[in-house]
């Protein structure tokens, strides 16, 4: 062979290889799948306009998380950046829309896992950082540690040069009246609006995170299943990755984040039969209430819930976004 | 019949009848099992008076739980009581012997399960408790929530009137001299010695619960596996109870305790089967040192651990009190 010959083979073949490492994406599928709480949500006491402010916000969080993943970012970033959207916003129980504690405070929990490597990281009792997920990252990525609380998860955020604010910040008008009813009437009241997100990369890593201002009128530093990894928040590249919201102890006790993916692991079953399972027998079975959302490998998606609502959607690669609040 | 015949033999039915409740227990099997903590325990390390002080604080913890058991108590209580009396002794880390966290205090977490109705209690951060074991039951049976954590959930612990005790009773001169030699070696150090226990009684109830005084040197409001229903600790009466110990970030990735019941329940695994699965296969690939101790639904006893030792030992019903350290 001529020695331009072989140049222009070489040539020819690195073009190859170059199109084929920048087209090798674009075949991937990817998706995101997000929950803005669950609870009794009905059509007929929401106005237009405030059905129209959560499906424009559940959106944007969506095109958010989607438009990392299709430029080739991480699912832990399109995770993270989708519930920062929602934490960002009054409309849901998580950053600045957190329901207040019985002493008047607002604490705030929250988790993350990555699925390629089952690194997990949890916040719980955090009272002045504005986004509790990012914090949730943090301790996954820059400590040692799995789970941190209160004051220390704040000196670590500190450190980790993370946006802290007073909890003026977390002040609603909406929720400050809420937990004064909540106090006339003694009791707790499960506020739906604990936001989640689970996506898929185009490199098939599944992550998933959970943010929670929890229970209204809680106290002695209850903590719920939000930042409880395998609870409220689980993610493996091998099953699928779930976030789940609502009465936090059922999750709790139920270990029904990890369960549906065990449930897909151990016994065979789809992500929807798993899903299922997890919240119409064993969830209601206990008297709980509440859903999670579930993305798996094969990009199904899950948005399974026992109660009137779900403030939830999804967006899939090569598909259009679909948001949905009600039950139908 | 003639008449005294047929009270004769209503008589006999009758003394059958109470004979056979009162015999039923005693046919019944019960038994428990309790771990004291895995890690790099070797006997050329162990002065022939602490394995002695070991054994028979072991057995004593044994002892007290088997005897509620054959007298009919329940599971709950057993658990409680052989925690409670580790917690009370400075040779484990929980309780008494808690380890010293960075800022030199001390930070106590627990949790317990019934595995009949799935109900949990756990606490996290706790200062001021001298048993926190006792502390989580109360969340469970007294109070709405499953985990409470830090200074609210001791302003629940002096509502509930447990012994409430001043810092100072956590000191002891050996997990102080850890927490200097952490300190000038710039590491958290993981020190055996979190306890555990699992029953099950004459009625077929499984129980598991945990407690520790977590990582020497933390920061951060770190919390590890034992206040962490499904990673430290979980119960069901369909499958097993399983109590964890060793270094808790892996334990909580891999919701160790509640996969050993997963893969009993989901895949028809053996107790010891899944307890190896978990252990040997599941934490070693991931990097993680540890162990647990379950007993399931049959009377099945597994202590399984990937370390050097583990202080353990089980006590069934009718036969003989066993207590290990080593490895054989």
């Amino acid at each position: 062979m001529p020695r331009n010959s072989k140049r222009v083979t070489s040539f020819v073949v690195l073009i190859l290889l170059l199109a084929s490492i920048h087209v090798y994406p674009q075949n991937q599928k990817f998706g995101i799948v997000i929950h803005g709480g669950a609870g009794t949500i009905l059509k007929k006491d929401m106005s237009p306009e405030k059905e129209k402010e959560y499906t424009e916000k559940l959106t944007e969080a969506l095109e958010a998380g989607y438009k990392i993943l299709e430029s080739g970012g991480s699912s832990l970033d399109a995770v993270e950046q989708a519930i920062r959207i929602m934490e960002d916003s009054p409309l849901f129980n998580a950053g600045k829309g957190a329901v207040f504690t019985n002493a008047g405070t607002n604490e705030l929990d929250a988790s993350i896992m990555d699925g390629k490597t089952l690194a997990a990281g949890a916040v719980a009792g955090i009272k002045h950082v504005k986004n509790p997920i990012t914090l949730a990252r943090k301790v996954m990525e820059n400590s040692p540690h799995v789970m941190m609380t209160g004051e220390g998860a704040e000196t670590f955020a500190k450190k980790q040069n993370l946006e802290i604010v007073d909890q003026s910040y977390f002040f609603t008008k909406e929720r400050w009246e809420s937990l004064q009813k909540a106090k006339q009437e003694e009791k707790l009241k499960e506020k739906h609006g604990t936001v989640g997100a689970v996506a898929i990369d185009i490199y098939g890593n599944i992550s998933a995170g959970t943010s929670t201002g929890g229970m209204t009128n809680k106290k002695w530093g209850r903590v719920g299943d939000s930042p409880i990894i395998g609870a409220g928040t689980y993610a493996n590249n091998n099953t699928c990755g779930v976030s789940a919201t609502g009465h936090g102890e059922y999750f709790i006790r139920l270990g029904a984040a990890k369960d549906v993916s065990a449930l897909m692991e151990y016994k065979g079953m789809s992500l929807a039969s798993a899903a299922e399972e997890v919240i119409f027998k064993k969830l209601t079975e206990l008297g709980g209430t509440g859903g999670v959302v579930a993305l798996d490998k094969d990009l199904n998606v899950a948005m399974i819930f026992n109660t009137e609502g779900m403030f939830r959607g999804y967006y899939l690669s090569g598909c259009e976004p679909v948001v949905k609040i009600y039950k139908e």
